[in-house]
């Protein structure tokens, strides 16, 4: 609650902390490359174990790995283990949980049932070394986010994001460390109200729903910003890749339902994300741009700039006007977004 | 167009077709179960590579697999192979690819891909011998669906589900063939218009949106369920697991967006299902149960009875009562079921 910080929410403020999490994180995780390397050695496959916030945040890592580390990737259903109480054979399976907290307990459960079905185990956490899944995992990478106390992930999310980037390069990507090292700056210039923001929250404080679809490595920031939507604004965004979007859901889009496209500035997924917009508005929808520069930018109702960050980061950054979009509308909609109803901090599922 | 289905939407004769074309499936496939095994051999984890109605089919079979075969299974990202064109160790993977008509270009291209990368090729289609996605495949399960001439799949999507049951059963799990051969049967029963029915679809022709949820095995028929509301009626579906509700989306849930709760009648994520209508009753919202048995009936607004099948099949079952929703809604909503805007019957995507 810095004297800077004063009315604001905590979740904007939190929202500001970015770059300062992200450049402790990055600096804190860079050096342990090596440790990961160790402990990935004779694995092939990757199995994400994450709820929420951190699932989205492991579509990241999910397409982070696949594309530039050459290894399969899996997401977890963690009700095979804590439900079904499975067995699968996980051997030469490197297994990641990710959890702000370190403390739900159905996140902690599958990691340790993942090491008794043959995988190593790896943690990534906001919640220290002393939380339980850090203590389940062989080895943990600790996000250094400080305390998180609005409901809705900010800065704990895109930490996590860095925390997957070093991950990829563990495994052997080969993309330049340094480009990570540049993150923070980057989110930094992202902070001011972006040009364009209010428009796009007063329209969207008027519909009934929203799409927000992305495609690549910004699906993650599309299914992340559909979440905050969800829980900060009780908006009913449908979070869909661009090609699960044309496979049937694009019916719902219309005048009352806009659709929220995300990309970055560069990258093979960004001229297919174009043509989604032009589809859009050309059936007589608004279709509202995050990233994709100028291209997308020009096909889109109206657009929030993106971050000038590689594509392989460019998520890390790519939220960052969606969280203020999230924060405004709240706001705009009579709504706390600190602590939106029915929600807690930590959730626990069975 | 037989004279019993004068009147009747495409869509409702093809959802009254399911128990032949269930039966001719099952009938067909699982005498083939050897030649499965066979092309698993030596393979661990399975890769399935769909898209829309076809991907929630892989969600079924994703939680079968694991559930039941012990096998770690990963939904494929296509645009990896299609649009990164990136180089995975697909090594000792059986890759399974679904796709009805068998010529979804981005499907028939990742099978490929899958095949260059390493892995086992096996084909699910309706499409036939003859179409493109088997000619890709080493094998390939045909489904008995006949021509599916309405744009939401249906009968294209149980029969999926069937032939992913065959080949769990291949795979090795110790689950009854002859449950499976009882399928046709019960879902004949589950197609004389439901008690109840007309309540729902007067309900939910009036709000603004809806949350689909279900838990492991029922998880699939509720993602179905979403897609059909979305692409058929046009309503703003949010298709969830029941624990990824919880994590930040519960808050979406109000007086003009109820929950759509689908559970089989036994099963370990019963008691679960039942505890979230609970909540969401409590919370001042309407909870439609589909399937659960008296439980999840009794701790529902309204609720739809479903299928009197084990919990390993139940999700053939559990989507028709959601099927007859979702063609009486569009009617009701003055929309043709057969034939949504913005869609055709075979969707390209880069």
């Amino acid at each position: 609650m810095g004297g800077n910080g004063a009315g604001l929410s905590l979740m904007r403020q939190e929202i500001a902390q970015q770059p300062a999490a992200l450049r402790a994180t990055i600096g804190a995780l860079l050096p342990r490359r090596a440790e990961v390397t160790a402990l990935a050695a004779r694995t092939g496959s990757v199995l994400f174990i994450a709820r929420g916030t951190s699932d989205n945040a492991a579509v990241y890592g999910s397409y982070l790995i696949q594309a530039h580390a050459g290894r399969l990737t899996a997401l977890a259903a963690p009700s095979i283990a804590t439900t079904y109480r499975a067995r699968v054979d996980l051997d030469g399976v490197l297994a990641v949980a990710l959890s702000q907290s370190g403390r739900t307990a159905e996140i902690v459960e599958t990691l340790q049932w993942a090491g008794a079905c043959g995988a190593r185990t790896l943690a990534i956490t906001n919640g220290g070394e002393s939380s339980p899944l850090a203590q389940a995992a062989s080895v943990t990478l600790c996000t250094q986010a400080g305390v998180e106390r609005a409901v809705p992930a900010t800065k704990t999310f895109t930490t996590q994001l860095a925390a997957l980037a070093v991950l990829v390069l563990a495994l052997g990507a080969q993309l330049d460390a340094g480009e990570l090292r540049a993150v923070p700056d980057t989110v930094e210039s992202l902070l001011a109200e972006p040009a364009g923001l209010e428009p796009i929250v007063s329209a969207l404080a008027e519909v009934g729903g929203v799409v927000v679809s992305g495609r690549g490595m910004a699906y993650a920031a599309a299914l992340e910003l559909a979440l905050k939507l969800k829980e900060a604004c009780y908006l009913r965004a449908m979070g869909l890749s661009y090609a699960d979007l044309l496979h049937g859901p694009i019916a719902v889009v219309d005048a009352d339902t806009p659709a929220i496209l995300v990309a970055a500035d560069s990258g093979p997924t960004l001229a297919g994300t174009v043509d989604l917009a032009r589809r859009v508005t050309g059936a007589g929808a608004r279709a509202f741009g995050i990233g994709g520069g100028a291209a997308l930018a020009g096909a889109c109702t109206a657009a929030l700039a993106g971050p000038a960050l590689p594509e392989w980061l460019a998520p890390i950054g790519l939220i960052v006007p969606g969280q203020l979009v999230s924060e405004a509308l709240a706001r705009r909609l009579g709504i706390n977004p600190d602590s939106p109803r029915g929600l807690t901090k930590v959730t626990q599922t069975d």
